[in-house]
């Protein structure tokens, strides 16, 4: 680490708890490789303590942003003053760069770190017929960026499949010529399978999809991040399919975020 | 520097500008070596957004407290909780702690720093006989420090001879016993001479003091750091007289700071 002297930019992560965040130590990390001073604290804030201290984080001269996790990401929103088309369509933010003038801006870079995820580990969605699982945040933030990416064909299963078709019907207003549909719980037939829930993240969590269909040629990818092999990546794995792990999604959002915060546009921070 | 993590407790310093601040190096330094999980920033703060940012702070559950520095000392009062009796006596702040449920209570370490940093380089103003110059924040903070140190007699000098005798009058509230006086420019006959003003800080400045006056067998020390040799020193010790920096001030200071931000009581901390 880089010594913290006068001049050095400050960046936070608001999150409640506190004590699990990996975000500082890689931002940091990039920080120092980086040869930029800043450096990145955790800030454990509380939700209803949550306005109070943006409202006060906003008055720092020296703040150049902070990611926003766990509780805060749909909290966040009502408190930026601005915010990308990304994290409008979401309606959640995951990093805000606070501006020269005290303004904060809001962004949203779950779908672009998973997409820049996939890429770094060789895998092009473009022109790709995707199975998405989910239609909660994350997934929705993942179906935008996939969206946005290129692929030819996106279907999105969701246990409340209303919730699927109104994710569905808010991309086809973006995205008209993309080809969409509300799936079942069976991935077969699509080329990259995607789980967009949580479900993996707790022992005894139902799978996500159905396994059983899974076909060897497909590559199916988690958002779950810990365990890194989730019930469905072992599934996926044993039908031999390739697997693509949570971890990239972090690992690129890590350079997203320090570019988002320290006021580089989306195209820089790639 | 250690690595900043989740459980790191975090530390700030308030001030305007910020550039100049030396006390993250120090205080992080301090932190390393005593292997504490915690680190200090730098914290930007304008006069009219210190009560806003002051209310974000205290809403994070992680913060441990802030240093207090230039042109905060006098403002923060009214937006502590609590004063340490040493801080209500001088009316100023330069160090916060947080408490577990969000009080903030603010310290003045001033006079207790450079008491210490007196000691530090082995001069116990215990039972001697002392000229202070000034009767402003900092002189005011040294004075009650030295009263309670122990000194034998205090003579306080002011270009307003009424801003000397008021603070005179309050020590003599708070020490009955002790002998007290306002001095004229001549401090002959103390066996220590300090400046407490800021006279010496730039060039060109009057001194404080009639430097003819000035008497061998005298140690005279000065709370300006920054030219370390002010002209009063170099006239005292062209004069033969035994001199001590403003450096010791702020090392003590930095040791005194920390523990009070973790909680150690003054006792500890020295």
């Amino acid at each position: 680490m880089r010594e913290i002297n006068g001049s050095t930019q400050i960046f936070g992560i608001l999150a409640d708890p506190i004590h699990h965040v990996k975000t500082p130590q890689r931002i940091n990390q990039l920080f120092a490789e980086r040869q930029i001073d800043g450096v990145m604290v955790p800030v454990h804030v509380k939700p209803e303590g949550l306005a109070q201290a943006v409202q006060g984080l906003r008055t720092l001269q020296n703040l150049g942003g902070f990611v926003v996790t766990v509780p805060h990401k749909t909290a966040i929103v009502a408190l930026c003053d601005e915010m990308t088309p990304e994290a409008r369509l979401i309606g959640a933010v995951n990093v805000v760069r606070r501006t020269a003038d005290g303004r904060l801006v809001g962004g949203m870079l779950d779908g672009e770190g998973f997409v820049s995820g996939l890429r770094s580990q060789g895998l092009e969605p473009a022109g790709r017929s995707v199975y998405l699982a989910g239609a909660g945040g994350a997934a929705s933030a993942i179906a935008f960026a996939l969206a946005g990416a290129g692929v030819r064909r996106l279907t999105i299963a969701n246990r409340t499949a209303d919730k699927a078709q109104q994710l569905i019907d808010r991309i086809a207003s973006h995205f008209p010529a993309l080809s969409l549909a509300v799936g079942s719980e069976d991935p077969a037939g699509h080329e990259l399978v995607v789980n967009g829930t949580s479900l993996g993240l707790h022992p005894g969590d139902a799978l996500p999809l159905n396994v059983d269909c899974l076909e060897p040629q497909q590559i199916v990818a988690e958002i779950i991040m810990q365990p890194a092999e989730t019930p469905l990546l072992r599934a996926a794995q044993a039908k031999g399919c390739r697997v693509h792990f949570g971890a990239p999604m972090l690992s690129s959002q890590i350079a997203l975020m320090a570019a988002f915060m320290r006021g580089a546009t989306p195209a820089e921070g790639t």
